[in-house]
């Protein structure tokens, strides 16, 4: 819905790249699009919590918020002298408020959050500075069922938005870290990370049997968790293949005909992840509708989540039509548009006398208000 | 609702001064109240835009924007290393937005938008350094109509969420310049500003019975606009008189019972308005809900609108209770807590197996799930 600034009708007029309009009625689409997901969530339990655009960048990047660090714009503060940051993702935020506005807040903590962030460079598939991102975090839960319920709740979220065809691509990042040897660990972890079976064999020696099989274990889980499930792992492994089949479990229990894969050596993004990561990806759509997964926050709370980011959303869901517009002609009673307004119409007031169905006409409504009733306009 | 950093567990999570978490439950509340109010201007038409949180300064701060400098924090865009400010009033990016995008698009053009604005320092009055903002801009659009329309606008929309007691007050900046001679014209417009008759008395010479009558027209409609009629005004005094005038005939004829105050003298904060302005007042309410007028954007257009603003707005209204909470012990069907929350409830996960009334209690539920339906907790 954002469009390049070239759009725009003079130099003056120009917007910074990756920085746009939402213009109507796209922008008032994306409003209720974040309330509809921060309202399924509600449903759920998860309260909505406000962070500030920005905050000292102590606190906005410690821990998993590091990542972020190069994406985020600085300020000075001038009323403390301190750098603030220019938040670029809103999780490290929720985290801080659970840690200590919300601490003695019963745990586990649902909390839920939309907002915009803003990132220093656009990436080459995502070229947008400015994002619309939504999400929860189920903070201080360390159970399968803690991952599953952010699973569903993202499901059912996308779903009652209309998404049709969801897909969640599960991902357990670290498996790998925790079976490999020390030699060639960075390596190989880059190596099943993009699939590359040639250089997987070349450097896993004895291990290479286990790494390739991991690599064959893609796919819905109907047909790639028994193979997963086949291969013979050292018990740091195992724990983490029985932690992923215990979650698929809740999540078939619960959704028999969601649509569910893995990808047991994809690691990228997934660096701060302590179990498993998921994606939500809708078929046929470009990019992904979101992401999630356990980690521990920087307070040192366990927590799991996902954020959305509303462009992907945006750009696969219809715009929904507008309501009807009623033209109410200058010197009209103000009684009547007001019970039109009340009946669902929106009006629209004429501000100077003139040709009533003309006017209706020139500024786009169907109907025009006379006698204290809505007439279609036909021509 | 946002709250001083001080409140925060330690100097690792402190936020800067001015800055604060909005949590659960008003965070919800004030999104909410942003819908409603959006939703509100959707019924007269104004449909909304979502103008980025930075542009260039060169566009942000022109024009009317040009006020707002000071108080801009600005940062470098590293891709085009041009000054960028992160704005601190959504009002010249909707003005840019209508002479750009939308410069093709039939006027009156009736636009709403609402996000958040950031202020590099608080006032003595307002120590936030981020505010919600919220409102309306009706372009291309000279004559008095226009002028009452917003007005009506902003009665109906705050009436619709419950603020009771509301008052307008109608202020004419340009009348003071309009009839003032070059001699003692800046310290005569401040001193009309503060009401301050015995400097009023000592520079305005001549002028002297006319000011002074300017400063008793003040006060309810009903009684001040007679006065303020009775004054012989110059011709462009006079001129802004009849403007006045009729935009209170067609606000009153309107709202017969709204509370309509005029202040002819009042010149603060209205430095750019070309016409009327006016602030939003609740009785007994400290602060304004918000303020607006007649201007010329920076693309040279008519313009007339409001800004509200929400911090005042969430002091005064009452925070609505939550939905009804039930706890869902481990293991429920998930269709059973489908179905409740397709009833209105909000669903409270179990995520392991224990005491279904402890967890309950604990986790602030009013319910639990027995046999497929909620049972209300009693202690």
């Amino acid at each position: 819905m954002t469009s390049a600034s070239s759009n725009n009708a003079g130099e003056k007029f120009l917007l910074p790249a990756g920085l746009g309009d939402g213009l109507p009625p796209e922008a008032g689409f994306e409003a209720a699009i974040v309330e509809r997901l921060v309202a399924s969530f509600a449903r759920w339990g998860y309260e909505r919590v406000k962070p500030p655009l920005i905050e000292f960048e102590d606190s906005l990047l410690a821990g998993p918020g590091e990542a972020m660090a190069a994406h985020t714009f600085r300020l000075m503060d001038p009323i403390s002298q301190r750098m603030m940051g220019l938040r670029a993702d809103m999780t490290p935020q929720v985290g801080r408020i659970a840690a200590s506005r919300l601490q003695n807040m019963p745990r586990p903590l649902r909390l839920s959050y939309a907002g915009q962030v803003l990132r220093v460079k656009g990436e080459q598939m995502r070229p947008e500075r400015q994002l619309g991102q939504v999400g929860v975090e189920l903070i201080g839960a360390e159970g399968e069922a803690a991952d599953a319920e952010v699973v569903l709740l993202a499901v059912e979220a996308l779903t009652s938005l209309g998404v049709r065809d969801l897909a969640v691509d599960l991902n357990v990042p670290r498996l790998a870290p925790n079976i490999l040897v020390e030699v060639h660990r960075r390596e190989l972890i880059a190596a099943l990370d993009r699939k590359d079976t040639a250089k997987v064999t070349e450097l896993a020696g004895d291990q290479a049997p286990m790494l390739l099989g991991l690599l064959r274990a893609v796919g819905p889980v109907e047909t790639a968790l028994p193979v997963l499930e086949s291969l013979r792992l050292p018990p740091p492994g195992a724990e983490v293949r029985a932690n992923l089949a215990a979650i698929i479990a809740l999540i078939r229990k619960a959704a028999p005909d969601l649509t569910l894969t893995i990808d047991p050596t994809d690691h990228r993004g997934f660096e701060y992840h302590s179990g498993i990561a998921f994606t939500l990806l809708g078929r046929g759509v470009r990019g992904e509708f979101g992401r999630g997964g356990r980690y521990v926050n920087h307070a040192g709370e366990a927590a799991t989540g996902f954020s959305l980011y509303l462009d992907t959303l945006l750009g696969t869901l219809p715009t929904p039509e507008g309501l009807k517009r009623v033209f109410v002609p200058f010197g009209s009673d103000a009684q009547a548009a007001l019970k039109l307004r009340a009946e669902g119409w929106v009006t629209v007031q004429g501000l100077s006398a003139g040709d009533t169905r003309a006017e209706a006409k020139r500024l786009n409504c169907s109907h025009y208000l006379e006698g204290g009733h809505a007439l279609a306009l036909k021509d």
